[in-house]
């Protein structure tokens, strides 16, 4: 078995790994507080943001007990960032920008490291690139619907989220397939999906929504500009 | 192990969950329209709905990773029903009686098969039907739940949807505990829960709410009648 | 390897996840009736209830298929539940008091045995007791989610839950750490749990907010006083 993910030296992949989930908390610890829910929902948010994407893919591919049970580094990292939003949340929703430059580094990290142990499994390259996009979208989704909300990947009103890793995990796959995958070309599909999501968010790049009713609300535009 | 799902030859039985799945890749894709959701939502809403019931039966009997997983047929066929609402989506909804067809025999279809490789994978035979089901009408809980929607499963208000699985899952398991499963009593099984499902939406069937809350309604209604 | 969960006999153990099903399938039950839902609903939102947390902890530790589908005892006493609810509802309703007092019971049982369960598949100390919170917890959340509500465990308009099942879990870790754990340590675990949840619904126990959220609402009680 080919263990691609021996990519980064095992100490380097875990710190990476640590501060994906941090940021991927705080997110979901901010979500709480907006909502106003308690310490423990505050808790509860944040781990299930930062834990779901992998937890998901591990049961996917039968790695159990997933490492969010063995890994307790992987556990206390939201705990952290439960007791630091929970003192200084509006000092965190200042640097909300701060924040989200982090979560998009979570984001290009997540879709890398998940499409590269979907491969490790034994999962052929088209799953493995479809479900590192879920490892990198799957907590954010999780966070959302527990708090009651329409998760905001699916929301057209939302700058470019899928996308962003989407790109990400096909050029490892790509990588994989013309067996170009080490450290290096790794490194680039990171910071290539978390530099699209920043441009995504800086010039509020959209996904467009289904064909005919943009056609027909241009339509009802251009009759209301004649009626007028 | 008895593999009673070589009941229809492999390639039809494949093509089948093919259609099964692009059915209801269909109704989560025209859900997440409904919803204003961007493309890459649809494609999302398509790929759960469509999978999901499914995966949650793979994860259950421990057959992972799931086939979702690593048939890429049944990871492509809600992307193509993606293009296809996100092109055609009024001409989708006009033939809303004709989706609803094909949902229904994805549900007959799938609780037939649902039930099937749950009793393969050692379950006993209520298990097996409950799976079965589970199998049927995960995927469009999973949708309505995305969609931040009551799921339709559990609302008084729509035609009777659980029932036919229930009643096709039943069928499965009374021929496998009389020996007299095989591909004409299995496709009986088929016909059957998709041929109720149809008579439900056709004369709107409902089930019925809880007890003393109709009698209730029923009084009011009475006394409101005396009233005037 | 330990097996710590044969504590008690056998059969008193299935007993008492028996009636732990029993009286979360009526809190799923009941909240089916109260959103309306048909009869179906109120047997699915039952079965997830009582069983959601059980099957989500056996997925985590690899335990499939989940005891939940190889025990018919588990599956059928969310079904006798559901009968109870719809012809008995307002009677149910009217003894709320005494649900809730079997829910706590159900609460302190699930978070004992769940801890139990995940320490002997192999899960650490901290997992272990983490993996039985969810146990605990877990089926409510889903009902919540599926009845389209915000999950009352996240909510901080409701009396402590989730502290007793923590402080239940913990001892129950404490007790293996310091290798004491049997039937009346066990025991005493449950009853603590099921005690400290007795106690927050009885003087209201509710856990704080995030910090500045409450100090700033506590200022703007202040000026309103000073302006009147």
């Amino acid at each position: 078995m080919l263990h691609v993910h021996d990519l980064f030296t095992p100490s380097v992949q875990h710190a990476l790994d640590l501060v994906g989930i941090f940021v991927f908390a705080i997110s979901g610890a901010l979500l709480a507080v907006r909502k106003n829910f308690d310490v423990f929902g505050i808790a509860v948010l944040a781990e299930v943001t930062a834990l779901g994407g992998g937890l998901f893919r591990d049961l996917i591919i039968g790695a159990v007990p997933p490492a969010a049970f063995t890994d307790l580094g992987y556990f206390l990292m939201p705990l952290i960032a439960t007791v630091l939003v929970f003192f200084l949340h509006p000092e965190v929703e200042r640097t909300q920008a701060a924040v989200n430059v982090f979560d998009a580094a979570g984001l290009g990290l997540f879709c890398v490291t998940g499409t590269t142990k979907a491969y490790d499994y034994g999962l052929g390259l088209t799953s493995s690139a479809a479900l590192g996009l879920a490892t990198a979208v799957g907590g954010g989704v999780l966070r959302d619907v527990l708090a009651n909300e329409v998760p905001s990947l699916l929301r057209w009103d939302r700058d470019l989220y899928a996308v962003p890793a989407i790109v990400g995990a096909t050029m490892v796959v790509l990588c994989i397939r013309f067996d170009v995958l080490n450290g290096f070309t790794s490194g680039a599909a990171v910071i290539t999906a978390f530099a699209l999501r920043l441009l995504a968010m800086r010039y509020h790049w959209r996904a467009p929504r289904a064909w005919n009713r943009r056609s027909s609300a241009r339509e009802e535009d251009a009759q209301k500009a004649t009626a007028q």
